[in-house]
């Protein structure tokens, strides 16, 4: 299959910074669409995955999984763009299609295991996937996204992780007007979580450690915030929520949480994987059949829904735009939660 | 307000065998009925409950949450039940009848505490309330059920705890034909599980310890029993189920059974009270969207449902009829699982 060289900035190894190398992109099939990628989202999965921080890491490693650009080539049995459309890629760019998650629009759950937009397995040229710090993608249609035309564009890249991601638990657990939701965590994710939930009609409450982000949650459209460390705060809304989104991205105890779910409530985590240290406690789950879940990002369909939704109620990342060249010291920022609330990189940087 | 005094089987203190005494039942208000109790069967609660186990228990204690009798007597205001009917009461005796729960026909999730049959708050003598180890009981309209007059009256009396316990869940989470449903544990609960499962239509499979079960489980109606400390076993079911009712009543370790839930799927616990030891991982849950939950026995509406079900499908407890003065000794055998699958008390032996 011939191939296109283009410029990418990746990580040669776990400890090595990002730089500038070369990438292959396939030729563009009948199904594909070939997007010049303008703008691409910094997520911490990429930091993680740069620097093989859950293991499993292939190099050089090129992340980003927050893409949006414009079509620049497409395949002749592409029927939903053209070129000069603008186009999304989020987290994912295959999975088997015929498992019942995928004939269900769950590509996120593929029972044959779904294709990460990097680091996953690449079945047309063999090896893994490279992401979105690059100049161009090549991607098959179902899995690339409209974009709406109304916003901001580097703002929007975000929503292609960090949105839907919190908006599939929204809408699969149902919430409207009317619900109470809880949001953990004020950050890329949990930025987001508050937007789309009070575009939804929902009720929404940030739990914060620190009383220092209690303005820019209510900014950001956050009825109340909420001291998690003060019990006797914690003690007013007990009872009270219908879905809590725990976006806290390490191991923390969440039965404080669980005691503010309202009967048949449910605590989402999107973001701590692992063991649920302390142990959880299921009294008060039994005592109220309330819920603990996971969820992972989304999947196309839904993500199309999220950005159409978007661009119907403004909703739009709250972003820093930083340069390609850049990324190193972003990582460093991200690890000290020094962003508000997600960064962006520019990828016309790239070309410079 | 007047009483009678009846004969009961009850507690003096944590440490002491049940034997007879004298328990005050309440005169019939306009909203009471007064059942004779015919039969009363024998849950772990009891057990717990006249032992302390669990803290907070009053003494002398009368347990028994699983009554079936006849009504002998009825308040002006009663509508649905005549003198010789014969009624069922469960582990609830009262509630708010206000709170959201209440207005819901969630008694059981009462926001302002529901009363248990026994240990429970009695608003009407002070005190608290004494349960079906007795003669008589008088119980508000609301809080009697129907018993469907087709079955083993007998074997009816466990539908009221173990049998709504497992139907709760299983209506809840919407189990139909062609859920594929899985049971952990078979004793009281779990072969309540089981026949309820089948009876809704789906595929029943039994997470068993140990193979001596298998054929117990069948005969009961379980489609399959996989040996849950068999990892090769285990990994046969691996992503199969929509719903797992995990009865077993003590700490034990969840990770194994949530590997066996399909997207989606959720693990309900019912009879483990305390942390989830070891700690339970996030990862598949994040992976597949899987929840786990706990569900507290069911609503009054629900419970009447689940007995008209029963009553249809010609289901029932499998029992061993005990006399009551046998109780101290059937509760040591309960410790060892030594009873297929429960306990009911003859409480004409009280009267002899």
């Amino acid at each position: 299959m011939s191939t296109t060289a283009v410029k990418a900035f990746g990580a040669a190894a776990a400890d090595a910074d990002l730089k500038e190398l070369n990438i292959d992109r396939r030729a563009v099939n009948a199904a594909d669409i070939e997007i010049e990628i303008l703008y691409c989202g910094v997520c911490h999965s990429d930091l993680h995955t740069a620097r093989n921080d859950w293991g499993g890491t292939l190099y050089p490693s090129v992340p980003g999984h927050e893409i949006v650009g414009r079509v620049t080539k497409i395949g002749s049995d592409v029927t939903q763009f053209k070129v000069g459309d603008l186009a999304g890629v989020g987290c994912l760019v295959g999975s088997c299609t015929t498992c019942e998650s995928c004939k269900n629009d769950l590509e996120q759950y593929c029972a044959n295991g779904w294709v990460g937009t990097y680091n996953g397995p690449d079945k047309y040229l063999g090896g893994y996937t490279f992401g979105g710090y690059s100049e161009k993608i090549v991607v098959e249609e179902h899995f690339v996204l409209k974009v709406p035309t109304n916003l901001n564009l580097a703002a929007v890249a975000p929503l292609l992780c960090a949105g839907i991601t919190t908006w599939s638990p929204l809408r699969h657990w149902k919430v409207g007007k009317g619900s109470k939701v809880a949001v953990v965590g004020l950050g890329g994710l949990g930025h987001m979580a508050i937007k789309l939930a009070k575009g939804l009609g929902a009720e929404v409450t940030l739990f914060s450690r620190s009383a220092n982000k209690e303005q820019d949650a209510l900014d950001l459209g956050a009825d109340a915030v909420v001291i998690s460390t003060d019990d006797a705060h914690m003690a007013t809304v007990s009872g009270k929520f219908d879905l809590i989104i725990d976006t806290v991205p390490y191991v923390h105890d969440v039965n404080p949480y669980v005691a503010t779910l309202n009967t048949n409530g449910t605590l989402v985590l999107v973001g701590n994987l692992g063991p649920l240290d302390p142990f959880l406690n299921t009294v008060p789950m039994i005592l109220g059949r309330k819920s603990i879940a996971g969820s992972l990002i989304g999947g196309i369909a839904e993500t199309q829904e999220m950005l159409d939704f978007c661009g119907e109620h403004n909703i739009v990342s709250e972003i820093e735009i930083i340069k390609m060249q850049d990324i190193n010291a972003a990582y460093e920022r991200m690890l000290k939660s020094d962003v508000r609330y997600r960064f962006v990189i520019d990828m016309s940087s790239l070309k410079a």
